[in-house]
């Protein structure tokens, strides 16, 4: 299969390293190369919404070569797609493909668990752990620092959510209750996106202990307060990219083969 | 119980955190303070064999106050341990002890999981590592990146060892055969301190790779060699005390304590 | 605490023992009986609608004496529930709680695993097993077998949930494809509630395989025609109460005190 | 491969099934037969010294065809060697490699799980469970118990035993104190072929408690006085071939085929 890439950052480099390795041929495209079959744009598409990101090639120059066809590309604003459909070209975008979206949990949670360990001097075995929410990435992220010998509680809402995390061996707390539990963490993580670690929360916690805040921005944590108090909070964001970005390339390449290959049936 | 810790690095600082966490009192000795009922020498005792480590007092003014005394060091040189019995002291190596060995072992192989990390693009979940070694090193540290989803294998020069690898749902290769799989791996752990890895070893493996060489110096890996034809080997010498300094003293103080509790009964 | 407990059968008799172990001071009641706070009718409450089930007693009997309370069962039928309301009589059906059937998840997978011992001939360790449907109990079931050493495909609908599954390094196979899979599995674990296993899938499953269906009845298995055409199949239905009275004894109690202290506040 | 099976018991058709399975052609051999590559005697070879065990071939009309060769055969008593020694045939005993006693391990251990669970009213799952010994099926015994969800105390003789097992997150009693731990616990697995449950010991287990005793015979328990005192405790013996004859089979079949390959090169 030829891979027509449209260069961009170091991010584009893995998308197109991790087709090489699966024997894929990849060309880095520009406005005067015949067009291959797919065509990938960089994550983001444009932050402008006028010239592609990180490259500075016109949008409408590419449309307009890419009539009625579809191609890749993540995180496409919705100014692009409308863009895009004035020429006929529709975007897929895979980073809104559930299965990229779950795939990417793996370099999250390693990501969050490189960073305890960086940003502490002790070891995740033996620590009293918080994870805050029990969604996908709370999820793993117990189950990963349960693995590793650390002293797991969960807070969740839902009581349905502690049961299955006692069944699990975690302890437990409801959200409600954080104030009571946060006093005896080493490492608090958050997965909550609403603001959970107010003042009267941040209080609570020891000057030793570690906030991880993985929650997309502005992410569950008063960090202006945690800074004047004294609390250290870290804002964990796109980590896939940052920690491991040759697994961040090749989730995306996966996540389009698997869309080539359904497509082509 | 009163602790008496004479003042050298921050391990030792570590240490007396530890005490302290658990109720201590604790006194940074100088040689004209009382002498409590322990008495901690940093680790190692000495480098020179004439003065305290990292602290410039003569050993033999601590000896003489010392006389008739069992007293806590780690690292213990023999020159230390034998001008310290001409002043009837005996020191009791904590570093020496099979528990504290075994206890170590986490914050090792903790460091060598925060290595891999944050030295590849790469999670460590679906890649290919092997293990060099199957001794308590080589076994937590096989379960460990099993549990976060590696794809395990372990070299071993015993079939039992294998056997019993297998059992564990890893895959396994004898030692004499490691050549004829290395150039599959993505991290490569060792943990044997013989050399393993020569130039013949050395050669099969893709520059892409890491080596994180385990064991103690001079380690399994012919560095010169690696450096000189483009392949990535790190030495990985005393992991606990730098990736988990509090970890590491709540250890020694463990080590110690359960002494003094098996001592006074 | 006084409970008092309606005698019934031995299902009724476990939550006493639970009650008991706990502390209560529990009373096996008659009609003559003064009513302690909490009164436990049996599960099902009745199978009549007319009397206790596996007890006799009129359930009006009872209904009268209870009048303006809240009474505890499980499997509260609609036309019990009605009954009582004429008396002023609220059921609080535990056995509906969501904590109480996800903490019921436990006994039944682990009667899965015994089942899957006792009804092969070889271990789980090493075994290709098929789990289909990724619900709770899927979710649980899977991840003990692959704890205990066997080779985990899991089989569902949606593409997200098999991609958490290779997250968690299982195979995976879309319900659509289940033809395909099955040749080639020693286990079949079933957990979906509607017909999967017709004629032409178990026509595909070899005579040695063993299929267990852990949905709510009628299941998920064309029983007749496996029985007819020589596979193994077996309907596993109510298994906590089968393989671990004392332990779903003991789920039902922690369910009502659960309830109890929420109450009480 | 053409492999002669001796005809004996349901254990030496599992060995032969196990073969078949691999694709080699199986012969049940008779005195009449031409000799295949691989001749199989029974486990084990002879109970009498003089006929062959479930079959009544004399040894020596064997033994006079097999002159200058080597054949496979389980548990070879001393007087068997000897014999076949005479004749200038060697045996070469399976159940004696390292490789098959590991191997054995699995089927030991998932047979005291099924054990278990069919002899309690409750769950592995958040019972106290105690593991007597700290070797192989101890450490894959409690491995397993823990992750089923079980509460793990392990006992052992040696500090570093009981320091790692403290590093695995289980709880940890040294031999000499078994006494003191032995109440609080619902299951009991034994290991160790030493008189650990004397009298002393099985007074302070309370009724309702489990013993399964592993250990090779006469095991680890006062058998008389556990049944006189009205404790439930069970001698578990042969566990693989009793709970997995057909993976027990396949042990069989893979040592001698390891043996095969390494000979032939």
């Amino acid at each position: 299969m030829q891979v027509g890439v449209i260069p961009a950052d170091a991010r584009q480099h893995s998308v197109a390293a991790a087709f090489e390795a699966r024997g894929d041929e990849v060309v880095y495209l520009t406005l005067s190369d015949p067009l291959p079959e797919i065509v990938l744009f960089p994550m983001p598409v444009s932050e402008d919404g006028v010239t592609v990101f990180a490259n500075g090639d016109k949008l409408t120059d590419w449309f307009v070569r890419l009539q009625g066809r579809t191609v890749y590309g993540g995180r496409v604003s919705e100014a692009v797609q409308t863009l895009a459909a004035q020429y006929g070209v529709t975007f897929w975008d895979h980073f809104k493909q559930e299965e990229e979206i779950i795939r990417n949990i793996i370099p999250t949670v390693e990501g969050a668990l490189q960073l305890a360990m960086e940003q502490t001097p002790f070891t995740l075995h033996g620590s009293a752990v918080l994870v805050c929410g029990y969604g996908r990435i709370g999820k793993l992220l117990s189950r990963h620092l349960a693995a590793l010998g650390a002293v797991v509680t969960v807070s969740a809402r839902k009581g349905a959510d502690l049961a299955w995390c006692q069944t699990l061996g975690y302890g437990t707390v409801f959200t409600a209750d954080l104030q009571a539990c946060v006093g005896k963490q080493r490492i608090i993580f958050n997965t909550v996106p609403t603001l959970l670690f107010d003042r009267t929360v941040l209080d609570k916690i020891p000057s030793e202990a570690l906030i991880i805040d993985l929650a997309s921005a502005p992410g569950g944590v008063d960090f202006a307060y945690a800074a004047s108090s004294g609390k250290r909070a870290l804002q964990a964001l796109g980590l896939p990219a940052k920690v491991a970005p040759r697994t961040a390339g090749e989730i995306i390449c996966r996540t389009i083969m698997e869309r080539e290959e359904n497509t082509r049936g």
